[in-house]
């Protein structure tokens, strides 16, 4: 891996986004000529301040990936497209799901097509959801899950991701899609909560507030640290068996809502936290348990998540303390 | 079912198309008020001679599903939709993939949120399809089989289907989803082949012209007359039973297209037929053999098709000797 980004241009979708922009750094630490687009629409997690440290050893292209023209022109002689750019809340997919639509499907079939016509060599790696399997019938998840998305959000993200498939098979764009599960640490969007819920406690957590738990707070959950999630998109990208294929992540272990309260409490005294019913509208489009079974990527491509629930949530609360004025308000 | 759509109130998008115009027929002969709304996009199927003989017993409205205030006013009031306006073309979707994405999802969308803000307790049935399934892992494909899809057209259906089965289990707009596979019969576009190929061989036959047969002409398909697709739209919109749920269509028996080019031979004597090479474009769409299990829907609710594929092709083609200049050029 050292050697595999040296030199090479990488654009990043969405790159300073959360997930995004942690790659950026990865990539500019491993010796990428790094290409972030990311449109910055308010309150989707696009954050300048995300690339602070880097932001003279990359480009950034302010750009709306829905734009084809811009599109046309961008991808030329990318190398490696880490394709991060979406709209990831359930709940305003709910709430306005043209513009859902727009940005979940619209965009990456204008990502793709700009690709197939002037650059079908790229290797692009897509970052697609476990939202999209909805309530799990069996759990772990695995890939042979039937997908049944809850919300207009998992649908349009479900769409995107075949869209990548099918532009790899069809036009050998080649294209690899990694199911995320829910994601944590530093650089998230933590200015409202309608990004879930981790990132959100998190926040209550550093300034020392009342967490409120729906429900009983048994739920299960697996969680990625960022630099676990960073990882497996470069892995992604450096291999070729894995094009057309799609891949779970998945956390260390299943952990319950209350676990991940106890240890940020546990790492924030002042923190306290109290149960709640579940609001309606949250309750109708909840999935129940959820943990997936990341041994597909793990046997193809070695992947595995390396950071505990402690010691990662140790890491984003630290981030956040220093850094608070970049991501309250 | 005889006394259920009597002066009961139905909606039928994509009316003036193959399969809405022939449920219109039925829907009228039942006594029902049928509203038709269908865009008459050229080239997309719609034909005002679909409804010759009827056209005096329903209403007609010209007006595009993707038009959100529109349909807000048409779906006041209706107690059944039978939702099949869309893009059918495989070809054409991989051609301009954001048409495509317009009709088979932002249509759906503005559909469903006029039913969720106008109309609630609506029944809606939705014409999905089986190239949603892509190539089959095992034969015969029932609904428990993956999807994957191999075109765009394939992926936003699949998309278009999923919006409904959760405006149903998350509003509560009560709708069935019916996966069709090749369906044939009287009023279907067969001015171009490009909405595959079973009415385009008929019409070869019917002018006593050569058959071109892609391959060897041995793949399987299920064919369904559209009488019997007919009857699943109307068994599926008059049972509560089957909201929120998805089931395929499927034929008699699975028959090659050998078989069935045979068929029209014989029943048209003056055609021929002559095996040629799969095109580039044609091949790396194709989805190999396929045939549905039927099953699920013949427990539920007691469907199986009737019609025999000789007599399903005597009756299209009769209709289409007697009829020809509507449907020629």
């Amino acid at each position: 891996m050292s050697n595999e980004y040296r030199g090479k241009k990488a654009m990043i979708t969405g790159g300073l986004g959360f997930i995004g922009s942690n790659l950026a750094h990865r990539l500019v630490e491993l010796g990428a000529e790094v290409l972030i687009v990311d449109s910055l629409i308010p309150d989707h997690g696009g954050n300048l301040f995300n690339i602070e440290g880097i932001a003279d050893q990359l480009r950034v292209n302010i750009a709306d990936v829905r734009d084809r023209n811009g599109m046309d022109y961008l991808v030329r002689g990318q190398e490696y497209i880490f394709n991060l750019a979406g709209q990831v809340s359930h709940m305003d997919s709910m709430r306005d799901p043209y513009t859902d639509l727009e940005i979940n499907c619209r965009s990456q079939l204008s990502l793709l097509e700009a690709c197939r016509y002037n650059n079908p060599t790229v290797k692009i790696v897509y970052a697609s959801t476990r939202q999209i399997y909805g309530t799990p019938d069996y759990l772990p998840v695995d890939e042979r899950h039937l997908v049944h998305p809850t919300d207009v959000n998992g649908i349009n993200k479900m769409a995107g991701e075949w869209y990548h498939i099918l532009y790899s098979n069809v036009y050998g764009v080649r294209a690899t899609s990694l199911r995320l599960t829910n994601t944590y640490g530093p650089r998230q969007l933590v200015k409202h909560s309608r990004q879930g819920f981790i990132g959100w406690f998190i926040r209550l957590a550093v300034d020392g507030e009342e967490i409120s738990v729906y429900g009983d707070g048994k739920q299960l959950r697996d969680l990625n640290h960022v630099d676990d999630v960073v990882e497996a998109f470069l892995l992604a990208g450096a291999s070729n068996a894995v094009n057309g294929e799609v891949f779970n992540l998945g956390g260390t272990r299943p952990v319950s809502l209350l676990e991940i309260v106890d240890t940020l409490i546990d790492l924030c005294p002042e923190a306290s936290y109290r149960l709640v019913p579940f609001p309606e509208d949250k309750k109708r489009i909840d999935i129940g348990d959820y943990y997936g079974d990341y041994s597909k990527i793990e046997t193809t491509l070695g992947w595995k998540p390396q950071v505990s629930l402690r010691d990662g949530l140790g890491d984003a609360i630290e981030f956040y303390r220093q850094n608070k004025e970049h991501y309250w308000e």
